[in-house]
């Protein structure tokens, strides 16, 4: 079997996340090197276990090594555009986690830089890659409900993050409703022209002190003439909701949430069946496997990844239009932010 | 609309049930005259409430009335051969509530006094007609599953009659597991021609002291090569649970409980449905009134019924060897009844 | 049983439904006169045979008979608001079908009628009595989510009305969508403070040239701090879709769409269950008899009735406030409107 | 972490399964060595990708190194028990594939050897692992459905083995339904006392030709009163079908099969979900990954396997006794195998 050689900058939460599911999932892939200058005991012990060969502090060993075709940068979000131009430059096919940047310029600048030096530039919208939500695309895409009439999704999380994070997350937009951005414009198969946003603080006053919302809904336009509408919430008791919807002219199709297991329990008060999944990284886990075997393939195959460039930039357009839609009171085009 | 003039003789239970249906479901039957020795002033202003103009305690009126055409048949069991018989003979059409008898010789006297009057005869097995397991049976008719190999039933109830009842039973063969054998025929499309029963006292000592069991299971074999299984219970704590499921070469078709409402609550705990009915009337109600709206329309259309008297015959004929094979612990053919 | 006898006023479609629901289902009602000047045969017949004694064409006969004690108001919408305030001048309870008017000033008037004359005022928003949606008011209500943080609501027609309807129908946020306006009130418990509204015409450009859309998605501010979405959409070709969601800080409660059978057919390209009711009447049947049940009830029990003169009002307030929105591309407060 | 050290005899089908599971999710066991003497290249790279660092062809080298713990049983059925008797008496714990002989008398070796030598033996009913039938058998041990009245399992096919496979299967009791009777006697909490099978030729009269049945329905009593029914076909259109069933005093629990996604497309003719998984390795991943998990942790923790030596011998004495009834057309007792 042909092998992609790669490096992983970042051995964070979402940087071991990746070692873990590429190393059991992808065995296209052979990580050589992962490189973070924070690391503790139980971290290097982890990344042994997943028996990676160079467990390193200094990014540099992957840029500097021509043996290395691909990196996966994990790093802090504020170094992502860094390490991407970086391993871009390098000559090596860049596997970014999102989001690239919160600056607009920033993202066009590792966007520019992939192009110039001519590598793959795949972003980590992971949920494309769920095999419930990638099996309504593939409804929508072959045809099976007309055209795109209207795109729902529900993303409701089952917890709030920390108020430390959420000062310096950018928003509920930025950080939490950009994955929603991304799915909807790969649901609709359109760009988004016009945004109407409402928010409100409901979970956590803190949140509200900090000057963020905790719950939001969200209007789009498309350009094919579709409508989109998004929610957001940041605390779901019964577990991670994330449910997609798309009506279209010949039907529709629409996915629920993964549970445990599937037994359900028959009493005199009702039928109960599982929550839901309580954290992402077990509703997740074979997207986060599934993005990586699709990168594997697009290098191994000569194809353009499936999250191009493009794809990480427009859902950070779509926030900035969705913040100041909130701010303003009123809908805000793309054409107003781009 | 052309309408057929009906008498129902007996107001118990049962005849409410058909009154009341009929009177708000049935347009197509004018019911003139209903006949009960026993009524109680309440059931008495519960039929005037459905506007039917003659309620009478002699069941002659309705026999011996030229204008009545179809009479309907819910007497106590054990007058239930006597007067689908009278009827027949009167040259009137005859439903008649299950069973027709328990004495297999008695139910052949009952089909063939209507085949001798030219009548049409048909039994009360109204659950041919529920919504659910219709659509299964459509489904299985119109080769969607092609052929069958194995019907499977499930059929328990939320609490077990008292022990008076279960005394005079016949036995949950013949009282309860009867219905089932109906079905299992009506699935499969094809005659039983060996059974084999389990039963248990799981639910009530009681009724094992009365010489019956409160849970069995009993496979079938059928002419077709098919086979079937059946389970009952006397008392299932989440309501009338009653499914069914028929495989085959091409597929399985199944159907599932009905509920009040399809409302989910999610919570910590997990997703809670609605419970299942907890009275056959609530579950079986538009099932009652099909089958009359049938009973009505075969004889203005001048067909045939759908449930005939043989229909009424089979189920009898099962009965009595599963209450043989649970005896002698063996299997037991059909032809060690006829 | 002690009973309430009532007039009917208007023996059109919705007339024939309540005539038809009420005779069959609410015995705590008698229909005394159904009185329309304008009766088909067909009608005549149809009335006929509810047992109805008096099929008048003057619709005085109703208002000036002092032994008929409430009014059923299904004349054609212009004429909603003379018949209601002119039975409740007379002194009669009245149930108006829904919309009491498109003019709120007209709307006010009939509410100010009632409350003068000291009737009960009962106004037609019939899913508010549908098994499902009830059941997932009645979980809202009992504190089973804690505090409603966001109501969404999914409505989507089997297909668009004729375009001749469209032209007189007021737009599909007085025609359509004034239902989910209440179910939107009903279930957040709070009155809705701002609307913003996206339309537009992917179903059918005839909708268009009448000058009005033909989906639709608007968003809430609710007075209690939460917020709310409704879609819409006239053309719905998997049947009659309705479906309502409500997510609070303690768990979250929804329905889904009735259909006529749960049977599931298995085969190779997946399970298949039956499509939804095509037909409102279908879907709703229970809900039209619930309603007039409950408005019987609130009468012979002195109570209030469920869905007062101010329901009928708020939803024509926040399809007017949606109409301007969606006119003049920003949200607009309710306070505007009033 | 603390972890095991094992080696695993035989690289065929299940071999390689196991290889692969215990490579990918269980991080306490250390593959040493695998050894088959018949492998292909394609299985050795497949192996060596999983990086497992000695590949042998000679047994021998496992069972005689000092350094391996637990051995894992995957040869050929006929060898089975010669292996796990010499691992055994070696000192090592361990896992045997089911069945662990045809013979009775062998099973009973095989766990006499492992409780001289004072090892554990587990054996590879990986089915009680899988999360749904696991989610079930812990309500019924949770009490939650009270005393078990009636276990009822669906177990099907996607598609029959070759016939070749069939003539050396031992039948559908030994190879097929063996799984089911270990679940039942699990999920029941009992042992079986009584058995009565039927079996017939549905699928494909070459099976029937060959000696054996494709399509059984076996009931079951339990020591406990308890009665149980299991129904076996070897080919179900729609995949893999496995549904499990426990009725109790105080309510009911049941699963359903997994599926790829959970996606629901809705069109004109009705809602259409994915089909089953159509092979066993896609369905049951997890659970293979689980059981070797659960082997680990008993030796790690030192405690006793949740399946042994007895769990391994029960379903072939059922085997036994289905195979006896079915020829002789009689319930057969347990005891008349033993």
């Amino acid at each position: 079997m042909k092998t992609v050689t790669i490096g992983i900058i970042g051995a964070g939460r979402i940087g071991k996340v990746h070692a873990e599911n590429i190393a059991k999932f992808v065995p296209e892939m052979e990580i050589k090197t992962i490189a973070d200058p924070y690391m503790s005991e139980e971290t290097v012990e982890f990344l042994r276990r997943l028996r990676i060969p160079h467990i390193e502090s200094d990014p540099e060993l992957i840029l500097n090594d021509p043996e290395i075709r691909a990196v996966v940068v994990c790093s802090p979000t504020d170094l992502h555009a860094e390490y991407a131009i970086r391993a871009a430059r390098a000559g090596k096919d860049v596997f970014v986690e999102k989001p690239i940047d919160y600056r607009i310029d920033r993202v066009r600048e590792v966007i520019a830089a992939a192009r110039e030096a001519g590598v793959r530039l795949q972003v980590g919208f992971n949920r494309r890659f769920d095999h419930d939500h990638r099996a309504v695309y593939e409804a929508v895409r072959a045809g099976k409900i007309g055209d795109v009439n209207l795109v729902k999704i529900s993303s409701r999380d089952p917890a709030p993050p920390t108020i430390d994070y959420v000062k310096v997350s950018g928003g509920i937009f930025y950080d939490m409703m950009v994955h929603d951005f991304d799915m909807a414009r790969f649901l609709a198969g359109s760009e988004v022209t016009e945004v109407f946003a409402y928010g409100a603080v409901l979970v956590d006053p803190a949140i509200g002190e900090a000057g963020d919302v905790d719950t939001a809904v969200v209007t789009l336009k498309f350009a094919n003439g579709a409508m989109g509408v998004i929610d957001n919430s940041r605390r779901a008791v019964y577990g991670y909701d994330q449910r997609v919807e798309v009506f279209g002219s010949k039907g529709a199709v629409m996915d629920s949430n993964d549970t445990p297991h599937n037994a359900v329990l028959h009493g005199e008060d009702g039928s109960l069946t599982s929550p839901c999944y309580k954290i992402m990284w077990d509703r997740y886990t074979m997207a986060f496997a599934a993005e990586q075997q699709a990168f594997a393939n697009a290098i191994l195959r000569g194809e353009p990844t499936q999250v191009m460039g493009e794809d990480g930039l427009y859902p950070i357009l779509i926030a900035a239009a969705a913040t100041k839609s909130m701010k303003e009171g009123r809908p805000v085009k793309l054409s107003e932010i781009q």
